[in-house]
């Protein structure tokens, strides 16, 4: 049995409370927020759980063998950094830091100390990003030509970081998953209208293979988009998570390349056959997720949404802020 | 009444002689196309209408008032060029040149010789565009903050353009006459998969006034894709142009900073309200231009889609194209 | 305060009790279920409500002052009557009861004992349904035309009820709550393919004034439908109840029948205008009820689906039972 | 070469004659109409093409094969009649004719002349429909628990027929060649409201085998909906004729009634699966049709929408009438 303490009670963390809470093997300890009303709500809901408004105490408690850190970005490195410290396990929200550098440190002192990282990188557990997974290493799509991500809704504004490091962490850590390789550089570009961070953002990542992915995130949008294309040379795929029923969809069509004799330019041939929708797993992604969290803990396996996955989300993050102070360029990771 | 010689009978060209040859005010006179082929198909459609592989011949008829040129993008400015030197308006289908510098010495030879440039931006002509700039135009919208546009579906490559010179014209041209101002600086990312041209890609204009549009075009997408974002301060709009008879959605949403006493960070707050879908008018847009073209060559005014116009998404698609191949840097118009 | 005792935690009995104990002026002071899996789960979710798997100690006890009852149909009338005999306020389970007869003894022993009987037609508290209320009291849509519901999936079989006492009961309600006028015959049609109940099956229901209310319901459905379409001479509306943000859209579209001198047949003219998408509140159905049937025990109000709405919804299913009997043959209510 | 004469240029009459006269095979050798602007236009778009406001010159023209009644219901009988008389073959539209004696007279007199009948059930010949056949034939749907259709629009409302006989006959003539038997018994609900004709109608139709069929017509509808669910035992299928890509969506979805030892009640299980869409040939059906009359003409095989096909819609249309009339009662066949 895991116990575990949650720090930050906000609009994630009654999520993480009752993930935990419910699986077996892990039991939530206790819960830390600064803001007294939301610890009130823990009382009501979960009864048998502590609260403090007094983090190092949890951080510390001897009862705890692990600290999930649901709090904002900027607090991820501090927080986690004493729970490694003090010998605990830790679960963070993404993106896992402000900084790779931070991200480094982390992952270097959790080896030092043979501790757990896992990075909250939902989707990872989702029966979709399962199943377009389960496609992709299957070679069912083929190579990949290009993914392309639509993220897009009216707010929420974050105060702290732009659109792009609230949103686009969810699609770069899918692709990260769904894609073996990393991207060599990124591109990117937006504007800002309402409090100084960017609430328009596009970002393009480039591949060695000459795939592009390419992830669009926006907080002005009147709708709410949760879209993406990949295209792989066997079959392409359009996974639409707003569906309830139909996410994925995997057409059976592509186009090629043919050199005719004496004709200079390539004809290229196009085939349009059937499509498939898979029928799509719907446990809760938490709940695997968390589950996943206790054995990793208990095995001591290196989670696939370790520190390095959670490192790699941030570099990519770091050079997209990079290439919007360019004003574009494109920045090497 | 206008007598119209065509230059080219593709995929496109049967819809420009229908158009021409049944509105008042034109006739058709001659069709030319290298391929002997499309002129039987001419002559079994339109029995009246004479037809010639030899374009010069029709060029300089003598019973001809205007040219249209419905050809690859490569040959427009030649055939243009003979066109107004041998005194006639010209009609030329989009992209309006392949280079800038080809646009200016047309729009200098129109100017001189006194006749009419119009370039086919057939969408301008569409119910849904007039329908949106009437929105805009009216501030109904309010300040624009973005211009989100995605163009893509399976094929058809072209042989000697890249995606962006084969779709971008569409929402390049488009957005030249929503908006008043033109980008100051492109951002393009891309990459090529099968012909050596690009077949996905992305662009990022930048206006001066924090307003950013972006255009996504592909030739590599299983689905085709036609919705345009454009979100302003007062409402926000969503054009899916393969509706049948909801087009246009119009949003009473939006978001607001406020500042407040004693607070550093801003507040944002939200506004959701009723959604509007405008009946849109049905008319052929290439038949409304038809028309309007025979008005402007008449009266001698000056058209919305004259070469200006036309010149304007040449620089931009240039502009692309030079971005592109400084791997994203933004380029400057 | 009142205290409610909750007799069934079935599907739909932790939604019943979620809602009245998270009210003000309401507490659930007991739930029963003759299952004691069930009740374990209440233990856990709400240490503080005591539980039973005898009724009738849950009914006559004196801390006690309305009982919900949320059981299989055929239940409803023996627990409703002993509860309204112990002096229980009653919240019944859409359908009322399983005889029109067996209603009207409840609400007449309701009356002589000064007690509130409230049936759970839940919908007529969703956003959707007030502002469709709204509409046609303030006469927006004007004289109605047809009343079209669609309410198909994949089971959930029952095993005492047919499909039409499943499903029907909704948009019967519904339609109860919005047309001021009751049917005045019923004619229904279905075949049963699996556990000798219909699980296809389809009502017409004639009102006085030429308007036609259908309902459309069905076990045996790949996909979920729950579309009404709803007909007015100045307006027309569609509700899709499963879209998240664009349930109701209104469509000024309309027909009209002109006589021309001399001519014989009738000219129909069409009209086609605007749609409009009116935003509709989100608060959940159930939590609004449960503080009608608070507001309406506490200050004797008769509510809208009092025992007689629910006895009007019974007779128009016995109707439709007795249709389908006789094939077919209208029934007259 | 089969020659044939046109009777009627309405509304579907362009149609007959564009595809009659670029089909290998036919020829249209003359159009007539009583309205000499529709001769107009077949003389602009189709010069070689013979018209006349006579049409009993037409039928008994030599030097024609075969007629083609596209007029309204009330006159095919007579004009058919006098073309099967003068020995030619001929192809109606549907419904056939007005009533089911008036088809058995003109297929006994083709009969005795050898000649050929085709009903116009044009929808047998998409790519859709087609599909579907071969996927009940196949028997990958199982055994049919139901055929439900919604086929609703705003107008066109008919002048001398009501709704059921507009519209019904699509959807009863796929019936018939989808379902191998015909219904035993009809029960048909409608109203009208503008023209004292039936705008709003549905009609059930019982099958021997527990199968039930059901209409829902409208000219009333704000929206247009073209959509058949078919519920087979081992998969079922939604077609959406609206759709441009995926008409036919194929769900592995089905319950099945299981006994269990010593439980009275049946458990029901549930199966839910993949989905798929398979590829539709987009061939226009009429055209396929047309190739299709030429051959059973030149061959003399009946075809599968022949005289025969024609009556057993009507016998459908006829008993739905007696329904109505009889408000609701079922009519047996």
């Amino acid at each position: 049995m895991i116990f575990i303490g949650i720090i930050g009670y906000g609009y994630w963390g009654p999520n993480i409370v009752r993930n935990f809470n419910t699986i077996e093997g892990a039991k939530v300890a206790a819960v830390c927020d600064k803001n007294p009303d939301a610890l009130k709500k823990v009382n009501t809901a979960w009864p048998g759980i502590r609260t403090s408004t007094d983090c190092s105490e949890i951080i510390s408690a001897e009862d705890i063998d692990a600290i999930a850190v649901v709090t904002p970005v900027f607090s991820h490195f501090e927080i986690a950094k004493k729970a490694l410290q003090e010998g605990k396990h830790v679960f963070v929200e993404k993106p896992f830091t402000s900084t790779s550098d931070q991200a480094k440190e982390l992952i270097e002192l959790a080896a030092r100390k043979n501790l757990t990282i896992m990075v909250d990188h939902t989707f990872l557990f989702s029966g979709a990003v399962r199943k377009i997974k389960e496609l992709i290493d299957q070679e069912v799509l083929g190579n990949l030509y290009y993914f392309d991500s639509t993220r897009v809704n009216l707010g929420l504004f974050q105060h702290d970081i732009n659109v792009i490091w609230d949103l686009a962490p969810h699609d770069l850590s899918i692709m990260d998953y769904l894609i073996k390789e990393s991207p060599e550089a990124i591109v990117a570009s937006g504007t800002s209208h309402l409090n100084g961070h960017e609430d328009v953002a596009y970002m393009a990542c480039y591949f060695s293979n000459n795939m592009i992915a390419h992830i669009n995130v926006n907080w002005l949008s009147p709708v709410k988009v949760r879209t993406t294309l990949i295209g792989g040379c066997k079959k392409m795929l359009v996974w639409n998570d707003l569906e309830a029923d139909e996410k994925i969809k995997i057409y059976d069509k592509g186009a090629e390349a043919k050199t005719r004799e004496g004709v200079y330019d390539l004809l290229i041939s196009y085939r349009s056959g059937d499509m498939w929708v898979p029928k799509v797993d719907a446990t809760e992604a938490l709940k695997l997720e968390a589950n996943y969290f206790v054995d990793c803990v208990t095995s001591g396996t290196a989670p696939i949404n370790d520190g390095q996955a959670g490192m790699r989300v941030v570099q990519m993050l770091e050079a997209a802020d990079r290439s919007l102070k360019k004003k574009g360029a494109m920045v090497y990771i």
